[in-house]
C-alpha cells in the first residue's frame, strides 16, 4: 500500500492507494470508529462491492447502515441529499457517525455534501470506485450537488478524514469509464508536470489494459499532484484554479448536452484541447504542444473535438454557458490557459479570440 | 460604536454595536466591496429598513439586489434556500457577491447557510434586527435550515464577514420578541458570568423599556461573553456547547409544540428553569439559585413552565424529543447544567430524574 497526505494546517488525512487495502487498520489508525458508519452507494457498485465493505465496517462500528441512491449524475440533486437526510434523522445519526462514499464521483460529492452540512458537519470517508473519483474528485474536499440553472453549483469544501483507493475496485469499472477518468489524468501533466504527461505517453496502453503497476502509478502520482496544490489553496482562491484546465469548456459541454450525455472526463477532454488552442492563439504555447496534447487525448480513446450545442450560434451558447462558471468573475470568463508545457494559469481572455477556438474545436 | 472582536484562527471579522452605524465605512474596512450585494430580509422587516439598507449599499456596490422571504420560522426550509439560490444564479452573482442577511434569527441562519453553500462558499455580513439575533444567533457563525423531522439539523459552521447590530431596529420590535430576545440574554449569566445575572437583575425594566444604555449594554456584553466562547470552540466540540444552556428542553418544547407556536427564546427561558431544576436535583447548584433565575425570567415576563406535549405521557414525550437533539450521542441525551453560578457543565442525567423534573416544571 502506498500513502499520501493531504496537509490542510491542523486537519491532515491519509490518501491510501493499493490493493486489498486494510480498511480495518486505516480507520483505527484515523481514530473513525464510533457507534453507526453510514455507507452511501449506489445500485451498481453497491451490488459489486457493498456487502464486502459493510463486513469490514462492522469490525469497527456497532451498526452499519447503507443507503442506496439511483446511478448517475441526473441523481445529484436536491432530493438525493434530502433522501439521505431523512435516512440519517430516521436512524438517529449523531454527530459521531461517520459517512462513507462508495462509488464515484457523483456518490463523492453527494456523501461529502450530506456530510458537510447534516447536523453542521460529521466526519466521512471517501471509498472511490472509479478511476475519475480516484485521481481526482475524492481528493480535496470538493463537495456538491447540483442545481437546474448549474452543476455544482451548492457545495462546500469539506475535508473527508481519509480517503482509500482500491485499485482492485477499477477491474469492474467500464472501459468507457476508464477512459474518462484518464482525461483528469492527462490534465495533471500539462497544468504541473511535463515529466508525467512523458510518462503518460509511454504508457496509456498499458493503463487501458489495466496493467496493475501503471494504475498504481497513474493513481499515486495524480494524488500527490492534487495534493500538493489543494494544500497550496484549499478554497480555490488562486492556485486550485489550475485544477480546472480543461472544465471551463468541459463543464459547457455537459450542461450544453444535458447532463450524462457527455461524461466528465469526455466533456474535459474536448475541453483541454480548446484550452490548449486558447493557448497557443495567446502566444502562451506552440503548435506542437497542442499537437502532442491531442493525439495523446486520442490515444486514450477521449474525444478531442467538442460537440455542436446551437447549430445556429454555437460559439455563442458555449460562451453563454460558460459565463455561469463559478470561476467566472463579474462575467468575466476566466480560462485555465497552458504557460508553457507543465505550467498554467489563469485568466480572461477576448471573446472574438474565444469564437474563434470553438469554431476551430467543435463538431 | 461599540466593537467586539471574533478571532478565529486567520478568520477575524468585527461586530459592531451602536446607532446609526456607518455602514459603508464598516464594509469598506472589511474589505467587501465587490460588485453585486444582494440583501435577504422578510417582508415586514423589509418594509421597515429595506430601502434604507439598500440606499447605503449602493454607495459601494455596483448593482443590489433584494429577496424577501416570507416571515417566520416555518419558511426556515429548502424551498426558502432554493429561492434564494435560483436568484442568485438568475442574477449571475459569483463568488465575490456578498451576501446580507437583514432580519432576525430566521433569516440570519437561512441566508448564512446560503452564503455557506453558494458555489461553495461566498462572503456575508449580519445586519440583526432583532434582540435574539443581536446577542446571540448572528455571533459565531451557526448557520441552518430545519428538516421536517429536526429543527436546524442541516447546516454548516460558516463565519460571517462583519455582524452590524443597529440597535435603532430594536424600537420596532414587538414587545413579545423583546422578551423572547432577553432569554438568550438571561441565558449567559449562569453559564459564564454571574455579574452580568447581578445587573441584569437590577435593569431588566429598564431593558423592556429599550433604553438605551441598557440596551447597549445588554448587546455588548452577550456578544463579548458569546465571541469568547465561539473563538474558544468554534465547531462545539466541547465548552460551546454550554451555549445551549435551556436550549434542550427548550427545542423539545419548539418541536412539540409545532414550530412558531412557542417562541424560540420562550422555549429557551421555560427550559433553563428546568435545566436548573435538573441541575439542583444532581446536587450542582442550590434551591436559591433555581429561584433567583426563575424570578429573573419571571420578569422578563418569559414563561417559567413548560407546556404539556402530551398529556398520557408528558415526559416520555419530552425524553423522545430531547433524544435527537444535536448534541446527543448515541442516544444519550447531553444536558447543559449548572454547576454552581456562573458555570456551566455538558453531562448526562439519569432518565428518572429527568422525568421528574419535567413532571414538576411544566403544566
Amino acid at each position: 500500500m502506498y500513502s499520501v497526505s493531504i496537509d490542510l494546517d491542523r486537519r491532515c488525512y491519509d490518501i491510501c492507494i493499493g490493493r486489498n487495502i486494510d480498511l480495518v487498520g486505516a480507520i483505527l489508525a484515523s481514530k473513525l470508529s464510533a457507534g453507526k458508519a453510514v455507507v452511501v452507494t449506489n445500485a451498481i457498485v453497491g451490488k459489486l462491492h457493498q456487502d464486502r465493505i459493510v463486513a469490514m465496517l462492522e469490525e469497527v462500528f456497532e451498526e452499519v447502515l447503507v443507503i442506496q441512491l439511483p446511478d448517475g449524475e441526473s441523481y445529484k440533486t436536491w432530493d438525493s441529499l434530502n433522501h439521505i437526510f431523512t435516512s440519517l434523522l430516521n436512524w438517529e445519526c449523531d454527530r459521531k457517525t461517520v459517512m462513507f462514499a462508495l462509488g464515484g464521483g457523483v456518490v463523492g460529492d453527494i456523501t461529502g455534501f450530506a456530510a458537510a452540512t447534516y447536523m453542521r458537519g460529521i466526519p466521512f470517508v471517501q471509498l472511490p470506485t472509479t478511476l475519475l473519483a480516484q485521481v481526482d474528485s475524492s481528493v480535496g474536499g470538493k463537495t456538491a450537488i447540483n442545481h437546474p440553472l448549474g452543476k455544482n453549483m451548492i457545495g462546500a469544501f469539506y475535508q473527508p478524514r481519509l480517503v482509500v483507493c482500491d485499485l482492485n475496485t477499477l477491474e469492474t469499472l467500464p472501459i468507457r469509464e476508464l477512459r474518462a477518468g484518464l482525461a483528469e489524468v492527462i490534465k495533471y501533466g500539462p497544468i504541473a508536470d511535463i515529466g508525467f504527461m512523458e510518462w503518460l505517453e509511454g504508457s496509456v496502453d498499458k493503463v487501458l489494459a489495466k496493467d496493475s503497476s501503471a494504475l498504481a502509478h497513474v493513481v499515486q502520482r495524480s494524488c500527490e499532484i492534487k495534493a500538493w496544490v489543494v494544500s497550496q489553496d484549499e478554497k480555490e482562491a488562486g492556485l486550485r484554479a489550475i485544477l480546472n484546465f480543461g472544465h471551463t469548456f468541459g463543464h459547457a459541454i455537459e450542461a450544453g448536452m444535458g447532463y450524462g450525455v457527455w461524461l466528465h472526463g469526455e466533456g474535459v477532454a474536448a475541453g483541454m484541447v480548446m484550452a490548449a488552442e486558447l493557448s497557443r492563439r495567446l502566444g502562451l504555447v506552440d503548435a506542437a504542444f497542442v499537437e502532442r496534447l491531442t493525439a495523446l487525448i486520442a490515444r486514450a480513446g477521449l474525444p478531442t473535438k467538442g460537440p455542436v450545442l446551437d447549430a445556429a450560434d454555437n460559439a455563442g451558447r458555449y460562451l453563454e454557458l460558460m459565463r455561469i462558471d463559478k470561476k467566472s468573475e463579474g462575467g468575466e470568463i476566466r480560462f485555465v490557459l497552458i504557460d508553457g508545457p507543465g505550467k498554467a494559469v489563469v485568466r480572461a481572455a477576448p471573446d472574438a479570440l474565444v469564437r474563434e477556438v470553438i469554431d476551430a474545436c467543435c463538431g
